[in-house]
């Protein structure tokens, strides 16, 4: 999962104290990328990774401070130092971070749940934070993000006269649609739920398709097809995956969801059997079938993966568009 | 997790009564393969799974049978039938299925813990039943399969004289051996132990490397590398992964392994610090650097994702493709 929504999930049902740690600015290259963040607790326990280990235990004395005084803070550490013992450790990380901390005092839990609320709807959050030239933090501010959807500024921070401006965009969960319900999904489910996918699930068989069987799940829509389709609302940012082992409606569902234009679907099963499915010798491109990434897998943990692997890297795909037609 | 391990903890630690499924022959194309094992309770609650929804319920009323009488029993499903309601119902599965169901009385109880012990004593096992021409269980024996390691018979059934004669290897977990213990190892160590590997941990910071933060690892080594290698015996069908985000570490290990025959060698970091760990310009092929499958992954997770899968990948070389979407 992208950490926010488990720092979102802490800070909702939490009721400890927290220091929020953000990166907001790195130069050079470091293992996690402007945007990230963190949670510490008083006893130093932190929710979330910032670093591969090297930060960790400094962060936890810095934290204490700033739990003592309530003032926010920006630390600055220098990786690229290689004589350096205490952070880089010849980390090969190459790179200076900028970490920010926060006090999560009242107001700004109240900030985090109502992006949480947002992220929920789907509804992407805008944050900026202005920060002064030797970077003390002076204000939060928040937007509804209702820009151009196909552009999502970079995380991190530019100057502006005499400030340094920090923007970062919170995104929605991607929602994972699964037609089917079958004891082979239950390892598709929960890995596709820990890697930040909010999971819908689809099957007629209400004895399998529960929240007993499926615990990670976001949402269940017991039903055949031709019902559970309208229910959902498909969107050109979904992605679909159709398992239901049975042929008559695999190919309901596929007949239909043909037609729509999806961010991925693919189907289980042999590349014959999507054929006899779609009565046709050839298989259009943006169909997956076979289903996931190539690597020889057996049985439904690995198939899991397979999948899930391709999932991300569908996300993670940076669209092509042909030189004229990008904006810079 | 392949089946059998998980099946093989459930036997050791349950004081339940059971049937133990094994599918012993297949005609054309199924879900899972000669050789997968089920357990079923009286009450028709099943670990493991046999197929993707089909058969489940149909063989909880077998077991029932079974457990009455005691006497083991074979059943057929043709899933091929295309009028066929209740088995393939359209599952595209178009194979016929061989199923022995077996009482998990006392001594096969016994065979079963034998099995489990050689398996983490890494001990492969050669198991043949031989049965009547009419699919009846005569006897079960079993070997400490000593054979040649790259060669493993195909499980299944292959008729002699009057007999029928099913063979089946039990193999040990894979091993996988990591090198560090930083948070971004967690989400590692717990997907490639539901992958089926045995995990072995090595870190020179105990405070890191120990079963708190590692529940699922096997092994835990706490040591400098120069130690923890000679304590690991490492063998050409072990997988490693250095990732101890540490230069000199790092360096220390990979300058060591690169001369051992691994069946997987990786290694966390960009391409040009492996090359500056290595002090040279070209990397050898069999080193894994980047690490992972490339699918743009983000974060610990993700990367864990992308690690995993490249180690099946590995594991199921050179049969490439997902078990399912093979005609056989």
């Amino acid at each position: 999962m992208e950490n926010i929504h488990q720092i979102l999930e802490v800070i909702e049902h939490s009721t400890k104290n927290y220091v929020l740690a953000t990166i907001i600015h790195v130069e050079g290259t470091a293992y996690l990328k402007e945007g990230t963040m963190m949670l510490i607790q008083e006893n130093g326990l932190q929710v979330g990774v910032l670093s591969p280990g090297c930060l960790e235990s400094d962060l936890a004395i810095r934290a204490k401070q700033v739990f003592k005084n309530g003032k926010s803070l920006t630390i600055t550490y220098d990786m690229s130092d290689k004589t350096d013992i205490s952070w880089g450790q010849g980390a090969g990380c190459n790179g200076v971070i900028f970490i920010l901390l926060e006090l999560l005092d009242h107001r700004l839990k109240e900030n985090m749940l109502h992006i949480k609320k947002s992220l929920d709807q789907d509804i992407p959050i805008l944050h900026i934070k202005i920060l002064t030239a030797d970077l003390k933090l002076l204000n939060n501010l928040y937007y509804l993000f209702e820009g151009n959807t196909f552009f999502t500024p970079q995380s991190g921070v530019q100057k502006s006269e005499s400030n340094l401006i920090y923007t970062h965009v919170f995104l929605p969960k991607p929602r994972l649609i699964i037609f089917g319900a079958g004891p082979d999904v239950k390892p598709l489910v929960s890995l596709a739920a820990l890697s930040g996918f909010s999971i819908t699930l689809c099957d007629w068989r209400g004895e399998l398709c529960n929240y007993n069987h499926f615990p990670s799940a976001n949402q269940l829509i017991v039903g055949f097809p031709k019902e559970t389709i309208i229910k959902l609302n498909l969107t050109p940012q979904d992605y679909v995956v159709i398992m239901t082992h049975h042929f008559q409606r695999d190919q309901e569902i596929l007949s239909t969801l043909i037609h729509q234009d999806l961010r991925y679907l693919g189907i289980l099963g042999p590349r014959v059997r999507t054929e006899k499915l779609l009565n046709r010798t050839s298989i259009p491109l943006f169909l997956r079938s076979p289903i996931g990434l190539t690597i020889g897998a057996k049985g439904p943990q690995e198939i899991a993966i397979s999948i899930v692997a391709e999932l991300i890297q569908c996300l993670r795909t940076p669209l092509l568009q042909n030189e004229f037609e990008l904006d810079k």
